[in-house]
């Protein structure tokens, strides 16, 4: 039985058999009709993370916000624009083996939708009052039944990347978050390469800029070493 | 001198010779390195409309926001993102014969950008206060000495459609408004097709359904009316 698992990772990949989830791409949160909050978020480095997975032989659910980057080919992809929507693909996507949470997901939508575009007024400017997205990734992190063996988070952060980091790992329950630095300054979001540290319970790993496909070939090879562990 | 005017147009067109800006797409309002404001718009008229009066003849500046839109060949293409970015572009690119004000141009922005990212914080939502956009469309039509021979503007309603737009044309001093019904359930929004209403001084013109490119050509074809009469 060992040798025979030993020759289906050397022919079909070391993730053959294994089911993963990514999210990826920004998500869309409606204020009027015509009006909404967006994250800049590109898709390509959850793009890249869903093709290396397939590579490895992962049967692979791309579950993606309104994002620029084209598809991934060879996985099953969900299109979603709010992150109601993208928590319910998610739940309804389990149970997978890991589940790589890429996406940028409004942390707050607008409380109460207008359903008419709100008018320009002289004068009024109109309030927004927010509520909270739900938390996919500390939700699917947590869940007493379903968890995922393997949970990888995404931090983008602006300034003290790995202690704000370290701290998201320990408030979600997550086992890894990839954090970046997202500063305009950087050209991490929407350019070619990404500067990433790894947080795992092993401390913070930091990886040197490389495209952001090789990101995901190390992060996919990676998780197949902690699925077969 | 008519006699060589009558001809010239027969060759390259009824607007050749005339400069006319065409503005298209959305724009987008920064709240924090990451996050924005958009609106749903994705630049297939305007671009269309920058089509038809090139193929009349017209030398055109596009200046269009961040839209999905593959930018319109052989015109002369300004990009922005915001709208105060927008403004400065328009401005500069006077004085035309006429403009076209197709973006979907943001009302409000957030009135202190935040340099880095909002952070979560549990229990808290964070306050967002709004104040004004400039507004391109009336600053342009009332502009004392460099004001363009047209201005047409753009009303995307979603209810009372031919009402708001009578009131905009007026409260903007510009000349046509083409006023169209966005309401998520027409699917004109990202959509092929549209239908508007052209207001004028001689009232409102119902125009039927029709393709994004035929509504580009029959208002590219009365612009040159109107520049020639």
């Amino acid at each position: 039985a060992i040798l025979q698992a030993v020759r289906a990772a050397l022919v079909a990949g070391p993730l053959a058999g294994k089911r993963v989830l990514v999210t990826s791409g920004p998500t869309h949160e409606p204020i009027d009709p015509v009006r909404y909050i967006a994250n800049r978020s590109s898709g390509a480095q959850g793009t890249a993370i869903a093709a290396a997975l397939r590579d490895l032989g992962a049967q692979v659910v791309f579950v993606t916000g309104p994002a620029q980057a084209a598809r991934p080919e060879g996985v099953e992809v969900i299109e979603v624009e709010t992150a109601r929507q993208m928590r319910a693909a998610v739940l309804a996507a389990l149970p997978v083996d890991a589940a790589v949470f890429a996406a940028a997901v409004a942390d707050w939508r607008v409380a109460s939708e207008h359903l008419s575009k709100i008018k320009k007024t002289k004068g009024a400017l109109p309030v927004l009052e927010f509520t909270e997205n739900p938390d996919i990734l500390a939700e699917v992190a947590q869940l007493p039944e379903a968890r995922p063996r393997l949970v990888v988070g995404f931090a983008a952060e602006t300034d003290d990347v790995v202690a704000h980091a370290t701290a998201k790992r320990a408030r979600k329950g997550c086992d890894w978050i990839l954090a970046n630095d997202v500063s305009p300054a950087t050209g991490i979001m929407g350019g070619p390469d990404n500067a990433v540290v790894l947080i795992s319970d092993e401390g913070a790993e930091v990886w040197p800029r490389m495209a952001k496909a090789e990101v995901a070939a190390r992060l996919a090879q990676r998780i197949a070493e902690a699925l077969m562990a």
